[in-house]
């Protein structure tokens, strides 16, 4: 955990990250306060938790990627290099998020005030290589999001997201299944 | 501004940066010589601002965001995570640049020598997440560029640019209006 | 190389990395061991090359790019910012990659037991900004990738490859001929 910052404050009764067991936490990463993992967090390189985000057991962030606070992550998650994940987003149980993955959570950035919601992921849901999820979209259990697709629609559960916008087709046969993340 | 580097040498005359007032620099920043800031800049962890940009007053540039350079910001802007800003590019006032937009300025990379010259977004301009455009491109007043979009042609004052490559719209009602960036 | 680790072990019998003449490594860049880098290397800032990767002469790696190891890279090829390169991973010589380019290497993430395979970029080919590049995908000599494109299918030489996904056009004139990375 050489140089590396965990328990970055940002208000003055911030509380120490609580990170659990078997944490490998690589350089230039930076947890704030009030960031509560699971046993065997593992970071990359540079990577950013900023607070009040909450991390199941067996979650991988990967190089570069940064998570804005205020999130649910559940367990057996692997999000890779360079993923961006907004406030208020939620992911469940075995989801794998690819690199350069992007989540949003603000419709109308700058227009109209409301709150910024970020994207639901359920449980065995796949995101591919720079994706784009829109704000407050939920993809349904088990589902696909292809690599480069933009999500401007929920998916329902159990089915293939790809293109920009995304068209939601029923899943080939060699998607169907779990995600088995170890 | 703990663990950040203000005042990165580039060559042997160029000068320190000149910030202004209630400069908030985050950790693993890097800001070059030869950058003038107006007060309030305030970045996340490990952006980098090259030499010879200026930037007006109330500019936050998000993590991991990088300003190759020889560019001009105005006030009141926010570039949110993992922006990419080319050398040579001109961003007005009250723009917003939603996560991991890619701005560029080289149509021909490699190919055929010319000018690189990065996009011009006018004042009031909000580009989405995710969303990449064009060398040379001027996005019009008060234009919102969707999610994931690629902008390949001027966008015209007041418009919805979305899609690859992108086609401009009527700007819908809830998307009218002027930023406004605190 | 002031603020850059060169030289990260990852397991106990690991060598330094041979990084060949005249480097230049800028802050916070991690090179891990068994490295081998041809002269003139250069690298920007938070750039991250994992283990067992191979570089030739004349590369330069922007800043924030990460090559994630196990990838052949050739001679004169300009990886730009936050480029994402995965394990196995083969780019010839005189190769330019855009800003934000994502290149894969897992068809079925968590679904599918299967040999992790990146693209092959031969030579002289040219990606543009933020375009992503399916896994195990062969670029052929000479071809340009369009900024945004999705690249799904092996491209042949000498094609201009644009959309999402992408298709393949004959190249412009304004693009024929060979990449000069100097």
């Amino acid at each position: 955990m050489d140089g590396a910052t965990i328990g970055q404050k940002y208000q003055p009764d911030s509380r120490a990250p609580d990170l659990g067991e078997n944490a490998t936490i690589r350089s230039g990463t930076v947890i704030y306060d009030d960031v509560v993992g699971g046993d065997g967090l593992t970071t990359g390189h540079n990577v950013v938790i900023r607070e009040l985000t909450t991390l199941g057991d067996n979650v991988l962030v990967g190089t570069n990627t940064v998570i804005d606070g205020r999130t649910e992550v559940g367990s057996n998650v692997s999000l890779q290099t360079g993923v961006y994940v907004p406030t208020n987003t939620t992911i469940g149980d075995n989801v794998f998020v690819g690199p350069h993955a992007v989540l949003t959570n603000d419709p109308a950035p700058m227009r109209t005030a409301g709150a910024l919601q970020g994207p639901t992921l359920e449980d065995h849901v796949s995101v591919g290589a720079n994706a784009t999820i829109l704000p407050n979209i939920t993809v349904g259990r088990g589902s696909f999001v292809g690599a480069g697709a933009v999500v401007t629609r929920d998916v329902p559960p159990e089915r293939l997201a790809i293109g920009a916008p995304a068209t939601h087709e029923p899943l080939p046969d060699q998607l169907q299944g779990e995600n088995r993340i170890e």
